[in-house]
C-alpha cells in the first residue's frame, strides 16, 4: 500500500470539497479500485461525493477513458463497412433495437449491437430475443465479427472484457444510492460503447414516467454530456431525446415485443415505434457517412426482414418458429365512451415486471410469455366494454398485483387531447 | 435479509434527496449497521449524503440515541456526590483534563472521565499519563466506581461496551473523508457522553489552527448541536469556544504536560492553563448544582493537588516518581529583538508528533518525553539568541521533519500585538 501514489482519502476529501481531480488522480482511481486498492466503502463515499459536486468535462472524459483502459477494446476497423451502434437509457415497450439493427445493416451499415438484459420495470434486449427458439446472446468475438461481416448485424451479451471497472462501479452504485449522476451514468454508459469500437453511436435517452430521467432538463443534460464524450473518444455520436411517458408501440414483454418488430419489419407495426426506428436509422446511416440511403426503402423492400431473419438464424434461433405464448390472459375494458387520455409508462412497466416479463435480481428468471398488451394509445377513441389492456403470464395469481399497478395508470376523457410527440430533441 | 423493515438504498436516497429519516427508520439504520446487515459501502455513502445534507434535531437526536442504544450504560446515580464531565474537541498542549479532573473532584464533585489516545497532531490525555511510571489506564467498571467514590476522580480508557456503533462508524468515516460533518461529529461525541451516565458535561469546543474547526461559526454550531443533544438526553451541558489558534500551555508532549500539569495544581503554571482550567472547572461546579464551591481556593490551598496524587495512586502510578526525559533536545533561538508575534498551534502540533509525541495511526507507540516545549507566548517581548522553543525527542533523526514543520509557524514583530482572549464563547 505504501507503493501507492496516492491518498484516497485525500481524493475524497477534494471532490467532496468541490475541488477537481486531476487526470493522474483519476487514472489512479479507477485503477486502484479496479484492483481492489481502494475499499467499496471508499469508492462508495466518493460516487456519493460525485452525485452532489459533479465531474466537470475533463474530469468526466478522463475518468471515462480510465474505465476504458480497464479493459479490451474492440476493433471493427477490419470490416468491409462502416458500423454505427444505438444504445437507449431504456424505457417501457422499447423493442426498437429489434428492428433497427437489421434495418441499418439492410443499408450498407454493420451494426454491432452489445445489449443486456433487463432490471426491474425496463426489459432487456436480450432477454426479449431470448423468447425466439434457439437464439443464443453469447458469442465469441471472432463469431461476433464474422457475423458483422457476413449478416451485418448482430445483437449479442456484452463480454465481461469491456470496461471491467464499469461492472464493479455499476454494481456498488446500485446498492449504495449512488446511480442518479449524469456523470457517473454517462461514463457509464459511454465506457462501454467507446470500448466496443464503433464508429457512430446514436443515443436514445428516454424521457417521462417509464424512463430513468423524468424530467427533460435532466435528459437533455445526460445527452449533452454523453454527446461530448463520445466526440472527445472520436466517435461521432448524436442523440435523440424521446418520450416515455407511455409505453412504445402497444406492447410490453419478451415475445410479445419481438412479434411487434417482425410486424414493423413486415412493414406494419405501431407507428410510433415505425416512427423512432426510423428516425434512428437515419441518424446511424448519417453517423456512419451513409445518408444516401433511405431505411424507408429498405423496410418496404423486405430487405430489412432480410437481415432479421439471417441475424436470428446466424445465432441458432429459427425465425419462423411460433413464439410462446401465455397460458392466461385477463383483459381489462373501457369503463366508459371516450377518448383515451393518459396511458402511463411507469404503470404499464410495472405490470408487466409483476406479470413475470421481468426480474427484481439479476438471476432471476423472466417468462418470455409474460407481458401487457395495449388495445388503444392515448388519443384513441374507446367505447364503453371494449378491450384497453391485456395482461400474459403463464402464473395466473400475479394478475391482482399487475393490475394494482395499472390502478389509475390510464384515463378516459371526453375531450381530445393534444398529440403526443415521440422525437422531443436532438443533440449533436 | 427479508425480514429487515426498510431498504437500505430507499433510506440513502431519502437523504441524499433532502428528505428527513423517520425515527424508526433511524433506529433501524444504526442497529443494521452495528450488527453487520447494512454493508460498510452502504453507510458510507449515507455518511457523505448526511455531510452535504446534515441531519436535522430530531433526527440527530434520533441517531445519537440510537448509538446509545447498541452499548451499555454506566450508572453514578448510586454516588454520594453529584458527577460532572468535560470533553474537549481536541488541541496542541491541551492538558486541561489533568488538573481539572481532581480539582473538580476536590470541591465535591466526582468526575468520571473517559478518555481517549492522540491520533495526529493533537495529543490524548491517556497517552499523557501513561508517561508518568506505573499508571495504568484500563479500569474494569466497579474499579472505576469505587475509585470516584473514594478519591473522586477518575481518569481511564473507555471501554469498548459504551456505543459500540460509533466505534464502527468512526472508524469508517476516517477512511472515507466523511468525518468533517457536524451532526456525525456531535453525535460520535454526545452517545459516548451520554452512555457513560454523568449528569453535567461541560464541552471545551476549540477553535483555531490547531483544532479540528478552523473558523468560530463551525465551532459555535458544533457547540450549539452539542449542547442540544445533551440537554435532550438530560444531562445538564454547557459549552465553552476556546482559542486554539496557538498552543495552551508552553508545552506540547506527554510527560512535558504532565510536569505542565503538576505545576499547575501545585498553584504555578503559565496562564492560559490556569485561566482556562479554573473556567471549566466553575461551570462543571455550577452544572453539577456545587456553585457554592470555589475552584480557585481549592487549587491555593492545595486540595486539588492531594486529590491528584491519590487518584495516581489509585491507578498504580507514583505521583513522586521522576518523569521520563529525552535523550535529546535541540533550541530554536530567537534571530532578532522584538514581540512573539505568532505561534502557531498546529505547526507546534506537528512538530510535536514528529518528535515522537503522537502516532499515525492507532497501533502506534508514542514517546513518553517527546515535544516541544515553548519559552515565550504570543506577546513576550524576545531578544536575539534567547532560547525560543526547545525540541525533545529520544530519536534525534527526527529533528530536521520537526524543525520544518515550525518553519513559518512563528514570527516576531516590531509592535505589540493583540492580547489574546482564551474563552471566546460560552453556549448553554
Amino acid at each position: 500500500m505504501t507503493a501507492e501514489p496516492f491518498d484516497t482519502v485525500d481524493l475524497i476529501r477534494t471532490k467532496r470539497d468541490g475541488g477537481v481531480l486531476a487526470e493522474a488522480e483519476i487514472d489512479w482511481l479507477i485503477d486502484a479500485y479496479t484492483r481492489g486498492a481502494i475499499a467499496e466503502e471508499q469508492m462508495s463515499a466518493l460516487a456519493m461525493a460525485i452525485f452532489f459536486r459533479g465531474l466537470d468535462g475533463t474530469e468526466l472524459a478522463r475518468w471515462t477513458q480510465a474505465m476504458i483502459n480497464t479493459g479490451e477494446r474492440l476493433d471493427f476497423s477490419g470490416l468491409s463497412r462502416p458500423t454505427a451502434d444505438k444504445h437507449s437509457t431504456g424505457g417501457v415497450g422499447d423493442k426498437i433495437t429489434l428492428p433497427l439493427a437489421p434495418l441499418v445493416a439492410a443499408c450498407g451499415v454493420a451494426v454491432p449491437q452489445l445489449s443486456g438484459r433487463g432490471l426491474g420495470h425496463t426489459g432487456g434486449t436480450l432477454d426479449k430475443l431470448e423468447s425466439i427458439p434457439g437464439w443464443q446472446a453469447k458469442l465469441s468475438n471472432e463469431a461476433m465479427l464474422r457475423q458483422l461481416e457476413d449478416v451485418g448485424a448482430v445483437i449479442c451479451a456484452a463480454g465481461a472484457g469491456l470496461a471491467p471497472a464499469d461492472a464493479k462501479l455499476y454494481a456498488l452504485r446500485d446498492v449504495t444510492g449512488t446511480v442518479e449522476s449524469i456523470p457517473l451514468i454517462a461514463s457509464s454508459i459511454m465506457s462501454k460503447k467507446i470500448a466496443e469500437g464503433t464508429g457512430a453511436l446514436v443515443l436514445d435517452v428516454k424521457v417521462g414516467s417509464g424512463a430513468f430521467m423524468k424530467q427533460p432538463e435532466d435528459a437533455r443534460a445526460l445527452a449533452r454530456t454523453m454527446v461530448e464524450l463520445g466526440g472527445a473518444a472520436g466517435v461521432r455520436t448524436v442523440a435523440l431525446v424521446t418520450d416515455m411517458s407511455t409505453p412504445l408501440g402497444l406492447t410490453a414483454g419478451n415475445a410479445l415485443e419481438v412479434a411487434e418488430s417482425v410486424e414493423v419489419l413486415a412493414g406494419g407495426g405501431p407507428a410510433d415505434v415505425v416512427e423512432l426506428t426510423l428516425a434512428l436509422a437515419r441518424e446511424m446511416l448519417a453517423a456512419a457517412g451513409r445518408d444516401d440511403q433511405d431505411p424507408a426503402d429498405a423496410l418496404a423492400s423486405g430487405r430489412a426482414m432480410d437481415v432479421w431473419r439471417s441475424m436470428i438464424s446466424a445465432q441458432g434461433g429459427d425465425p419462423d418458429a411460433a413464439l410462446p405464448t401465455a397460458r392466461e390472459t385477463e383483459v381489462i375494458t373501457a369503463p366508459a365512451d371516450g377518448i383515451l387520455a393518459t396511458l402511463d409508462a411507469y404503470a404499464v412497466g410495472i405490470a408487466a415486471w409483476r406479470l413475470g416479463a421481468g426480474r427484481a435480481r439479476k438471476e432471476d428468471p423472466v417468462q418470455a410469455a409474460a407481458g401487457v398488451q395495449l388495445h388503444a394509445k392515448p388519443g384513441d377513441r374507446v367505447t364503453t366494454g371494449q378491450p384497453l389492456i391485456t395482461l400474459h403470464t403463464d402464473t395466473p395469481e400475479r394478475f391482482g398485483r399487475a393490475r394494482e399497478a395499472l390502478d389509475g395508470g390510464w384515463s378516459i376523457a371526453d375531450a381530445s387531447v393534444p398529440e403526443r410527440t415521440v422525437i422531443i430533441d436532438r443533440l449533436a
